[in-house]
C-alpha cells in the first residue's frame, strides 16, 4: 500500500498504514512476529519488518530501536499477560488455590495457543539469553513463582518438601509452556487449554475424583474475569 | 591443535583429530551442536563448525554434505535412541503398560537432558520445517506413537475417547519434552527424569497409590536394558 508520498523522510503518516487499520507500531509487532516465526529471528532484517508492515525502515525506527526492542516486546506480550492475570486470582482466597491453579494455567495456554504466530517459539533462540531480553526473563519468573505460590497452597503441594516443590514447579511451568511445542494448526486451542489444566492439576496431585469441580471453579474465576 | 600438514588437500587425516580423540565425524556433531545451540543455526557456517572440529571445511565435506545435513544427524539424535526403547518395550507385555509407559519417558527424558547440548532447542526452527527434515518429523511421530499406544493399553487410557486419546497423547508428549524447555544447569536430570515420568502417570490419570510400585516396575524394565 505504498504511495509515492510515503518515500518522504520524517515522522510515519496515516496513508503509509495497510489496509489492516492497526497502529504502525501494532503492524510492525504483526509483521515481526511472522517473519521472526515462520524464516527466523536471524534471517530477518528491520528493513523486511517494515516492508512487511507497509513503512519505510526509517519509520520503523521511530516505533522501536531496533530489532531486539521488537523481539523483546513480542516476548514479553507472551508472559505479560499470564502474570496479570495471576496477580488478580493470588488474591482470591475464596477460592481453593487449585481451582486458581486450573484458572492460571488455562489462561496462560489460551494466551500461548492464541494469535496467528507461535511467539513461544522464540523462547529458545540463543539470543534471549542476553541482557538486553531481562525484562521478559523477569516476567516470565515472577509467573512462575506464581505456579510455586499456588501450587504449595494446595493439599497435595503443602506436604512437598522445598526441592520438591522446585521439581513439581518446573513440571507444572514446563507443562503450561509445552504447548508451544505442540502447538498445530488441527488442534483445537480451547480444548488444548482445558486438558492442560486439567493435567496440570493431576501433576499437582489431585485426586480424579476432585477434578470436574475444581475445573468448574476454575471456569467460574475466568469468566468473572479474575 | 592445527599442524601445518593439516592444510593438505584430500581426506581428513587422523593428526587433524582435536585432543578428544573422538571420530573427525563426531567432533564435527559436536561442535554443530554447541554453535547451533548457544550462536544459533542460521549464524553458523560450515567453515566455523569445521575449525571448531579441528577439520578444514573441506574435510567436513567429505562427511555432510552441509548443514542440513549436520542438523538433522543431531534432531535424529534426539529421538531415535527413544524410539529404540519404545520398541524394546512393546513387547514386554508381561509388565503393566503404565510401568512401560513410565520407563519410556524416563528414558525419553534422560536423552533430552543428557549432553552437552540443548538439542531439543532446535526442534522450533523454522528451517526444520522443511522436507529435508522428513526423517526426524517420522521418527518423532513415530516415538510419539508408541506414547499413545501405552496410554491407550492402560486403565485409564483405554477408557477415552478417540480425541480425548489424542489430546491426552499431545500432553504426555508434551510433558516429556517440555524438559527442553526448563533444562537447566541447575538441575538434576536424574531427579528430572524420575520427576516427569512420574508426572506423565499422572497426566494419564494413574492413581496416587499406585504410583510407587509402577516407578519400580518401570525402574526394573530401564535396569534390564529394555
Amino acid at each position: 500500500m505504498n504511495t509515492p508520498t510515503s518515500r518522504r523522510v520524517g515522522r510515519p503518516r496515516a496513508h503509509e498504514r495497510p489496509a489492516s487499520g492497526l497502529d504502525p507500531r501494532d503492524e510492525v509487532l504483526g509483521a515481526a512476529a511472522e517473519l521472526f516465526t515462520t524464516h527466523g529471528y536471524t534471517a530477518t532484517s528491520t528493513r523486511t519488518i517494515a516492508e512487511r508492515a507497509g513503512l519505510r525502515q526509517a519509520s520503523l525506527y521511530h516505533y522501536f530501536a531496533g530489532k531486539e526492542e521488537i523481539l523483546a516486546e513480542l516476548l514479553e506480550g507472551t508472559v505479560r499477560p499470564s502474570l496479570d492475570v495471576a496477580r488478580g486470582l493470588a488474591p482470591r482466597t475464596d477460592a481453593p488455590p487449585e481451582a486458581r491453579l486450573w484458572a492460571l494455567c488455562h489462561s496462560d495456554v489460551a494466551l500461548l495457543c492464541g494469535g496467528p504466530h507461535n511467539l513461544g517459539a522464540l523462547y529458545l533462540l540463543p539470543e534471549v539469553r542476553a541482557e538486553r531480553f531481562a525484562a521478559f526473563h523477569r516476567v516470565r519468573s515472577e509467573l512462575k513463582d506464581f505456579y510455586q505460590e499456588l501450587l504449595a497452597a494446595t493439599a497435595a503441594g503443602a506436604a512437598l518438601g522445598a526441592a520438591e516443590l522446585t521439581l513439581r514447579t518446573d513440571l507444572l511451568f514446563g507443562l503450561t509452556e509445552s504447548v508451544i511445542l505442540i502447538r498445530r494448526a488441527d488442534r483445537d486451542p480451547g480444548a488444548l487449554a482445558v486438558a492442560t489444566a486439567d493435567a496440570a492439576l493431576r501433576v499437582a496431585g489431585v485426586a480424579q475424583r476432585s477434578l470436574a469441580g475444581l475445573r468448574r471453579e476454575g471456569q467460574r474465576l475466568l469468566a468473572a474475569g479474575a
